[in-house]
């Protein structure tokens, strides 16, 4: 992998001063396009060895370019805000929008090459964390983002050779501490670790340029050129009609049955029975979510169903029960103009809690395999990679401890109708009724293979769905109350055993 | 001030339970037209005594209205990304958009009345507080949000009784421990702290509400009712035209010098010099930027000029000397949708600085005292009041620590015509000609005037501005890296002071 980076790569200097200010004319250029049209981020990943010029690099490009319109950032230890969000939280947060360029001095691959050279982690938790890089970058690239990963490389030889002068030199003696020759040591452990992790991360759509780092004209131009031809390349590209793709394909099914028809709707539970459990599940969740151990654990949880299935209603059962400080309510609605600039899932990600608090989504991340599937909102391509992009969403949220609750309230076509018809009567409710409700219905067939099709694909064992039988409110209410205190209480368990 | 709330204030069981439902109806359809007309946010802060029922009316309001759209903040501990923001950060961030309800369970009055009552600060400090928070409040007023204090009493009799009944039921027992009657025994000083605070900031636009809060129905039936009347009031009214105000009038001045006209533009730099001035300046600034004292400390520098003045180019050479992973450059264009939603100062608290880094301003929140005066894109009260504001911005950025550098980069007029055909043959500066460019000239004494009034208004002793004579491009560099310099020299000299 590292055989042609090896060898000596020079450019003199007098050609680099021929053709840096043309490169760099032109990477102005297409800075300009870029910004103007904004139809894609760029993102650039700098990493690989110490000494081989990635902030050299990193520098360079924010001098040649349009510094303005360029966010570098480095990735130091993680603020508290940050460690208590799962790992991935901190690049979320600093993905460019379209039409800007964001450099990540290291980023999610850092971790676990690190960890894995240290020892920290085995094999299989290092396949695990190249499968999750290969599928977040995936995403990233079918979001459209132009990501440039350039790994930086010096050949042992060469490593030694600059520490060598730079002990030399008494301008930059100071910069060759032990800690050098430490991670010197380390190298052929280093390389061995970074061959396969970059030969399994390079992808078709984002493979790693390794840039010979040891002349600094060379990889200047290098580096230079290829994000010049990059940036061209998809900038001058016309953009693909895409074909409207209105009546998705649903799953063939031999009979009439689903989870959805499975489903009893009508649970009994008389108004009685209801105030004595609401009180019950009510007040035991209340103590949960005052447990010390609370403190260090989060809840998210995400209300979909039916038009007037009851959500807000449930949502308020469980929100009564808490104290106000503690719970944030995400109500999903169109996309701000800064979310729409951003891959699909960033809006959600933003809303992710710190500890101790509950956010409660009303409608969330499953709009894009629901309502964007059904409407043709957006292609078939994109609904269908939703499902493996929600699922490591969620997994990375269930590994960080968080604990997650979906619930689906269910209602029958004729239920829907009656409380439609109930609303008209109740003034404060006239706000619920909206012009989409009647569409819904009409594609009532539809809505319900798609729900079907998002309880198969993403009720895992991390982040299983709760089918919830709402015909009944009461019933619903209850089991929405008595799911979300398992769930806290698994989750409380979990924080035990992990500290004993 | 209190008088009134320590009576005793009873609403019957059977009066409550008539009232709440139509109360609580008017209040969700006075949210729904919040929501849909989208005009103004509604801040709601809750104070006051332990135990007046705070946390049970902010529970309340979210139970009555619709929780999805009400975000509720508690402030407790400042997390390490807060600590390193002016403590104005945290409510800045937290302030809810047009058409949303925010309440905050303690705020900007938490922090003064608690240090005085502690005896941490003294007469003079509470002073300067309480007329930050007037002048703080009083732009919230002017942005438009409807702000609403609520400050929740109880007589000093009433928080006995009530402690003593905690203690007698051992169901609540566990609520009253020491530190409850180490409050209780603090009661008459702390009612006489917040006595003249609520007083003071108490104004036309936003007076403390005092509920007495011993009774759980009169207090939700109070604030409920209040609540309704005031977001009632603010909906109902008519949008006041708002005149155009297109030549607001200038300073009148005597005779024809001013700021700008007493500089000499053309100042002396050859080439060679500046190549030398250029190495020095920048090597100084490197090394200041990797100084250990400087990881306590953030840089906000602010440019501002002439177009085609050379902001860019001097950003330019600061940037160059900077690790690119140490800034963040801020180019300031039209605000974003959630920008809009917002006060004008929003977008620049956004991107303040963590310790250790620079934050670099292309255009700034002076836009608002010279273009948006000059073309009359706000009224003349906004722009008027902006000067304030900007002033109690500043002071906070200073009094945290940051170095604060402001930079007006000035060229005369046939400068800027020789530097506009100029511009026009180099391929990648084309951008930089807009149709503004052209309008601006024609408003050049307008311009002149308004740059000239911001500098006397917004020159203080804590953040002044730095003219730079700008017709010889190599000087302005020169001196904006000097000036830079020197102000990071004087910060980190603060921090070692403040550290012996």
């Amino acid at each position: 992998m590292f055989d042609s980076a090896n060898l000596e790569h020079r450019v003199t200097r007098e050609d680099y001063q021929r053709a840096a200010p043309l490169l760099r004319e032109a990477l102005l250029n297409a800075q300009f396009d870029l910004h103007e049209r904004g139809r894609f981020p760029v993102l650039i990943l700098i990493a690989g060895v110490e000494g081989a010029g990635k902030g050299e690099t990193v520098n360079l490009l924010n001098e040649w370019m349009d510094p303005r319109h360029i966010h570098t950032y480095a990735f130091p230890e993680p603020s508290d805000e940050e460690r208590e969000r799962p790992p991935m939280w901190r690049y979320w947060r600093a993905l460019p929008p379209k039409g800007r360029i964001g450099i990540f001095f290291g980023a999610w691959h850092t971790q676990p090459i690190v960890q894995r050279v240290q020892g920290a982690i085995g094999s299989g938790a290092f396949s695990d964390a190249i499968g999750e890089i290969l599928r977040f970058e995936r995403m990233l690239a079918d979001e459209g983002v132009l990501l440039l990963k350039y790994w930086f490389h010096l050949s042992e030889a060469q490593q030694k050779q600059r520490l060598k002068e730079l002990e030399k030199d008494p301008k930059t003696r100071w910069r060759v501490t032990d800690l050098e020759w430490r991670y010197f040591k380390l190298y052929r452990k280093f390389v061995k670790v970074c061959e396969p992790f970059l030969r399994k991360t390079s992808t078709g759509e984002a493979p790693w340029i390794v840039v010979p780092g040891a002349d600094p004209h060379y990889r200047a131009l290098s580096v230079g050129r290829h994000l010049l031809a990059a940036m061209r390349e998809r900038l001058d590209e016309k953009p693909a009609r895409r074909l409207p793709d209105r009546n998705p394909p649903l799953l063939p099914s031999a009979d009439k049955m689903n989870v959805l028809r499975a489903l009893k709707l009508d649970q009994p539970l008389t108004r009685d029975q209801y105030r004595k459990e609401l009180e019950t599940w009510q007040g035991r969740l209340n103590l949960l979510s005052r447990h010390p151990r609370f403190r260090s654990l989060s809840v998210v949880a995400v209300f979909e169903g039916n038009d007037a299935a009851g959500k807000g209603g449930a949502v308020r059962r469980v929100t009564q029960a808490l104290d106000a400080r503690s719970y944030f309510n995400v109500s999903v609605a169109a996309p701000t103009e800064e979310e729409r600039a951003q891959p699909y899932l960033w809006r959600f990600w933003r809303h992710l809690p710190r500890h101790g608090r509950f956010v409660i989504f009303d409608r969330s991340w499953y709009g894009r395999v629901l309502v964007e599937r059904v409407e043709g909102f957006c292609s078939e391509a994109d609904w269908m990679r939703a499902y493996g992009e929600i699922n490591d969403f969620e997994e990375q949220l269930a590994r960080h401890g968080v604990v997650l609750a979906k619930f689906w309230l269910a209602i029958g076509k004729q239920e829907q109708l009656r409380r439609f018809r109930a609303r008209e009567k109740i003034a404060f409710k006239r706000f619920k009724i909206t012009d989409e409700d009647g569409r819904n219905r009409r594609k009532w067939g539809a809505y319900e293979g798609a729900v079907c099709d998002m309880v198969d694909r993403t009720s895992t064992a991390v982040a299983p769905w709760t089918l919830v039988e709402a015909n009944n409110k009461y019933h619903a209410r209850i089991k929405v109350l008595r799911t979300l205190c398992h769930a806290l209480e698994r989750g409380l368990e979990r924080t035990k055993a992990a500290r004993a």
